[in-house]
């Protein structure tokens, strides 16, 4: 929407800025084309908000008094009560920014120096700083937005990991049963990347902080408006410091999709993992009935379609991250009209992300575990390696232990028994420091216990994990840290 | 919205299709994220449509009688009346499907004929194979006009093309001037790719026109409803063979939308060309009022908003095809309730091709062509080739004709004169052979004369291809063909 | 690689076709970024071919002689052995021409008419043209390989369909079980989206057949080369009918390149099919060594490494489109060296589909089916719409068959036992039309036999279907046409 | 590559980790798909680094002694020498970890402490937090070498608009001239850019260096290894907290891509500038000897290679990053084999942009400006909006401003005179307020002159920005940080 008569707009011909001169009109078409306020219309709060730090910039930089400043002031916070109040754009009113001068105009019609003040607003700014900068405090309310339900799954991923730390299922490489662990674990594992989401961020939010206003339409404003001024009032970190890059750059909306993308992706694999575990088949899990819906005659199923569409999202949400930087890619510098889609693309990932990062946290909130299930899939060959584990643990090199579990696992299938069902004698048999203790050795609970390295799934480490993890949820984060955990060194 | 109550459905709950076993209730987040409505409502003609050969399935397997059947139509005539004079769909109301039922409903209640009908239409059908047939018929809607619209800007191409014919501009490669051309050849050189794209759109119609309904929620129907009744009525070419594909088959839409995405990357090219062109720099067009934006006070500027929309379109129209390609990924066989989104992107897409090709269409048709700074782009420099190839034509060798070349080139250089500026006498001096004529051979025309190969910018090959080009223009075309042209052997 | 001394060449430079007016020398940088052989040497084949076919055209266009063509046609046989039998470009062979190129020239040294001849076979042709139809040419092959082995694979599911027709299991919908079916038609549903691959692919191949050669750098050949002949002698079905179009359009590699990718996310549904089936849970098929790992300790596991890779496919074909799309989208006409890179994605993409296609025919073929495990998964439960459907077949409206179904389900979960094992008298107190026969039609047997229609999972229909896809496998296919059944109307 | 006998492997089959158990042996099609060993094979050093740690890991546990620790030094320190004088893999080497393996136990087959020591190593970790180790190492280095090669592009940078200062050019807006600026600001508008990129980066590197060793194969190690040892020992920040979360995460790959796709735009913007500038048409700048191509007889053409490359990166770049994202989406958790395609595509990426930026940089240092163009491309006109910001200034309202300055673009488009060529009177005419010093105003210089606020385009503020862009130059940069410039409040 920005890009027609960026550098100055008069308002004589009815608050459209641009066109008199042209002989023909401009086509119908065109006008569809160009009509942003269907997407816009939502950056109001952010559009008044600037305009009422510009025009204490106008004030500083003395082409308003101090009484004009005033009268904008008042006349903006009707404008922005009107619209609160439902009040919609008219057809003539392409984009949100011509909707507000329109409503400013109005507001002020009464007063002299009110009227002269509306005239005076657009001094010095153009639509393009204008809109980058809406954008972008759009943007910052966003990623708080997304941190907190992001927060809020950690949440939920912690409340429910507190009580299944004693809960033994299996760990799964290439879906196969690989080693036991703590259902508590395997849930936290879902809550790290979740972290790193909530890292990148607060390391793009520190990039969206940068102000574009004052920029003008490309070589900056050309009155005395000081900009450390803006920055302060609008709640930014840093000026752009160039602006021409200040009135083109996307970055943020592209970085911002990506975290969305990135997100999307955990929130596809913590999906899937419960879309499996709800399967009949793996029967781990139940889905309540908040999340999930069924047939009256088919109760055997519980569609879990609030995780289906969280899958899919991360699909949607890359398709998105291209189309920004598709756009970005082959334009030259300065403002290009194709830059207008950036906002379609922004709202609607994050509304998509709003409303999938609940759904999800509400399907696990309501999930019924089943332990013994959960428990049940966990088997004795899963615990081989800890068999050779022990032989190496008692002083046996690899190779041996290599030859003795290979020799056990084919007895058990010779003779069709579970690996800890062997008779006592073919232990030591295989290899002479297996000949005590092995049967134990095969034990999901002694496997798991050995495992106490920070990260692992043993009891201690777990705990601590969950101590970390529900610290990750308490607080808010910082751009430029790591995962959480104190570094060392 | 499709993937509840998939097999069979009830409406005792109040057209609420599912979940009335369920002790808890869907949470109102997970109902939010289920509406589809907002998205699926245009579906309606279409799904009323496919709702009357339904009825006309299911009295031929004596499911319904004639009078039932007949009830059936005409209550579905009076809701298609009722949504097209614009009745809303209620809160209740999830999806177009449950908005036609309930609208059904309502308009047989008075009819204990029609009531029973109304009760047995779900018969044998699901949402799964109801919602995939309902979107290819608008899909196939779709391709209608997204041809039409290729056409018309082929049309708007070729029309412009005929008046400049005898107009001569540079050809450019890596953006450097290299040789001269018809500005017809240029023009015409968007228009084949254009076909390319129409001929691909003839070829995914072949496929989307494959019928789902009779699939049942994905083990087919079990009722004896003749499936080939319903391909006819519907105007299908042909029947899904599996009922399982059948019902998670999404490759229409991504079929669709790469040629989309593949068209926006034509639009994109057209359009970078003539952004180029309407640069001062270039100045070979004038963009016209009805789709540039300017401002009153910068009258030099004519921004050309409906060709960087277009051009952007190219990565939004990729975007879409990646959310769905990339919401197929790793999706197990049968209905998953992932393949919700995929209306999200199809109809955004179709939608936004179908205001830029007319936007594209329009730009072009309203272009002002300024032949003398065409024709004084074409330097004698770029005739260096022709003035080689005439040394080869009379007998010369391309490594003599190399060396003389070169060397006229040089020694133009040194004097600082074009190159057919050259002393008489320079020619002769670098080879005999170009002693004489070789000033004539530099003429852009003579260039350009030379080259009437097929698809060569000579004006018989130019006027050859206009003829061709025409020729697409006035026809609708085939799936399967090649571009348009007589194949031989 | 083309694009430099596009509109010809000499060689007196020692075979480097441009720079040599330049006073500073390429730096090694560009050097490195511009040397294309190391991908494009495998286009040597076609380059040779395509070099015959010019001096023919170049011999019916007057610029060689009998004489020389004849020689052009002895050098270029001698090279094609020199580079068959391994000899290597050397490091100032920048790209595949320049090195045939070069060893033209010495194949031919001893030959004054060859000298002569070698000499002038780059009269009137171009890189631009030439690399474009060469890699046409390397293309149309790939078009019949890709054919070959998608056909491969499905000959492997039909046979392994055959098999399987009595073997029920549960279709699936969003990863529950919905309804039972023959493990024949679930391994069917698998073929018909590969015949839609196969469809695309021969429409694809159609327009992959449209000759650039002829079009010169950018503005056609000056020469008179009868373009119909090269046609001919090369096998493509069209030319290409405007040069600026022909030189830069690359549509026929992101068109397979789609086909590819859309294929990708059908090997990665079958795939994770086969993944699930695969895991310990479901236990429907057994994975043998051919395409499997394990461990010599964890016998438990079968590693599917094989599918994981073509699942994972899928994305690396849609990353590879939208290198190609990206590429395409800003660009203006005319070549440019950005399309250098679109060998490097088709190259890389085809590669990677004709080794995952037969390692997924490989798995397939030697898996082994558990036809109890899949028995056992099909449950009464999900023949609840059934005893629906047959309450509406005896008369009663669908409302009433709901209340009635929803009633015995409701007291199989009270008495905790399957719905075919409620007490006889259950049926008949749910519902008068109930009384007799109920608990037969919650038969898996009894669902699947009633789903006749065509695409449907009773036996007729699958033997139907299994005879149509019998067919695709012997048949090669023609573009244009729908899914292979007899269109109708 | 991981994935095979993930948790532990012998080596009595002559290092194939897996397999020994099946009864068939492996596909040669399953060898040719697994074998990772030419992508992998470059991670040699760092899988070298990380058993030499692990060895130290191993004795602090207790599992090797002192001496064997050693042995597994001086063994390590072998291999890498052999590797680096080039020692091949052979065909049974099918990743770099078992070459690396088979050459150490080569290396140690006369020590008796050696040999045991070697069948040690294995111990307590596996392929799955080995090979995301190396990756992650490899990564780490890659950051640091991308940090560089982007700095020095923002060092040429800067060294060119050191001497540009005071000449001026246009900046476009819509590819329309809009306002007049330095051509240093043009320059530094790139620089910014890729400061982004660094910090992203930075940022992005931090998130790299999290290290999974310790997480064995999917439950953690069964050691007692001290993690904190080998982070120290590795040079990672922080540990993953997480096995499961550490074996499957690729979240660095993806974010690593995500970077490189926005340099790559940024890499495309700056390409495309200059493409235009170096068009004859432009003609700012002329594109040295070193980075382009041209033809002996096409002196006129200066093809830009190198930055069409550049331009085509941003698009490949974004195709890798969806084919790791493609990976991600829907997978489980745990490791999974489709994810062995990371390095494929990360590889192949850094490569590209570790070309990329220098050739980037090369063509940047050797561009010849042409001052006299640039300035005669700012016309009066681009001034126009300064007249109506002079008449603001001098008290007049915005509206006046409009209304006057339009009249005279009326007056100077019927005269057919410049804006500042009108008669003297015209001017006072058009306003009083305009009646003196309206000409001056019109000089491109004043208009500069008056853009002095933070990153806009007068003098002073270029002169600030070119100080805060030397520094950037000058300093590596750290993590979190914001565009450089100090954060005020």
């Amino acid at each position: 929407m920005a890009g027609r008569a960026e550098v100055a707009g008069g308002h004589a011909g009815g608050h459209k800025l641009w066109g008199g001169r042209f002989a023909g009109g401009p086509s119908p078409l065109l006008e569809a084309i160009n009509r942003s306020i269907g997407t816009d219309l939502r950056l109001w709060p952010h559009d008044v908000r600037l305009s009422k730090a510009w025009a204490e910039g106008l004030e500083a930089a003395g082409v308003v008094s101090a009484e004009e400043r005033a009268e904008l002031h008042r006349g903006l916070d009707i404008v922005a009560e009107r619209i609160a109040a439902g009040e919609p754009p008219t057809a003539a009113d392409e984009d949100v920014h011509t909707f507000i001068d329109r409503l400013l105009h109005l507001a002020l019609a009464d007063s002299p120096v009110g009227r002269a003040a509306a005239g005076k607003l657009h001094t010095g700014r153009s639509r393009n700083d204008q809109v980058a900068t809406a954008t972008r405090l759009w943007a910052l309310a966003a990623c708080d937005e997304l941190d907190a339900a992001a927060r809020d799954l950690q949440g939920v991923l912690v409340a429910r990991a507190e009580d299944l730390q004693d809960a033994l299922m299996p760990a799964y490489t290439h879906l196969q049963r690989a080693q036991p662990v703590s259902a508590a674990h395997w849930l936290l594992s879902h809550v790290w990347p979740l972290q790193r989401d909530r890292r990148r961020l607060a390391d793009a939010r520190a990039r969206v902080a940068e102000l574009p206003l004052g920029s003008g339409a490309v070589a900056g404003t050309a009155f005395p408006v000081p900009r450390e001024l803006l920055r302060e009032r609008l709640g930014f970190a840093a000026l752009a410091q160039n602006s021409i890059d200040a009135v083109g750059d996307r970055d943020f909306v592209a970085e911002l999709l990506f975290v969305l993308a990135q997100l999307g992706a955990h929130l596809s694999r913590l999906a899937e993992d419960l879309i499996l575990f709800g399967s009949q088949e793996f029967g781990f899990v139940r889905f309540g009935d908040g999340f999930s819906t069924g047939s009256s005659m088919m109760p055997q199923k519980r569609n879990p379609d609030a995780l289906e569409l969280a899958r899919g999202s991360a699909a949607r949400l890359l398709g998105d991250l291209v189309a920004v930087l598709g756009t970005l890619k082959g334009l030259p510098s300065g403002y290009n009209k194709d830059l207008q889609d950036d906002k379609r693309a922004l709202f609607g990932a994050v509304d998509a992300a709003l409303v999938v990062l609940p759904a999800v946290a509400g399907t696990v909130a309501e999930l019924t575990f089943d332990r013994a299930r959960m428990r049940a899939a966990v088997t004795p060959a899963m615990m081989a390696t800890d068999l050779a584990d022990l032989l190496v643990r008692r002083g046996g090199t690899f190779r041996e232990a290599h030859a003795a579990v290979g020799a056990l696992v084919r007895e058990a299938e010779e003779r069709a028994v579970e690996l800890d069902a062997l008779p006592a004698g073919s232990y030591g048999a295989a290899h002479p420091l297996l000949a005590e203790g092995a049967a134990a050795a095969l034990g999901a609970e002694a496997s798991v216990g050995l495992r106490q390295a920070v990260g692992g799934t043993g009891g201690e480490a777990v705990r601590a994990q969950l101590a970390a993890a529900r610290e990750l949820v308490q607080s808010h984060n910082e751009p430029g840290a790591t995962n959480g955990v104190e570094q060392t060194g």
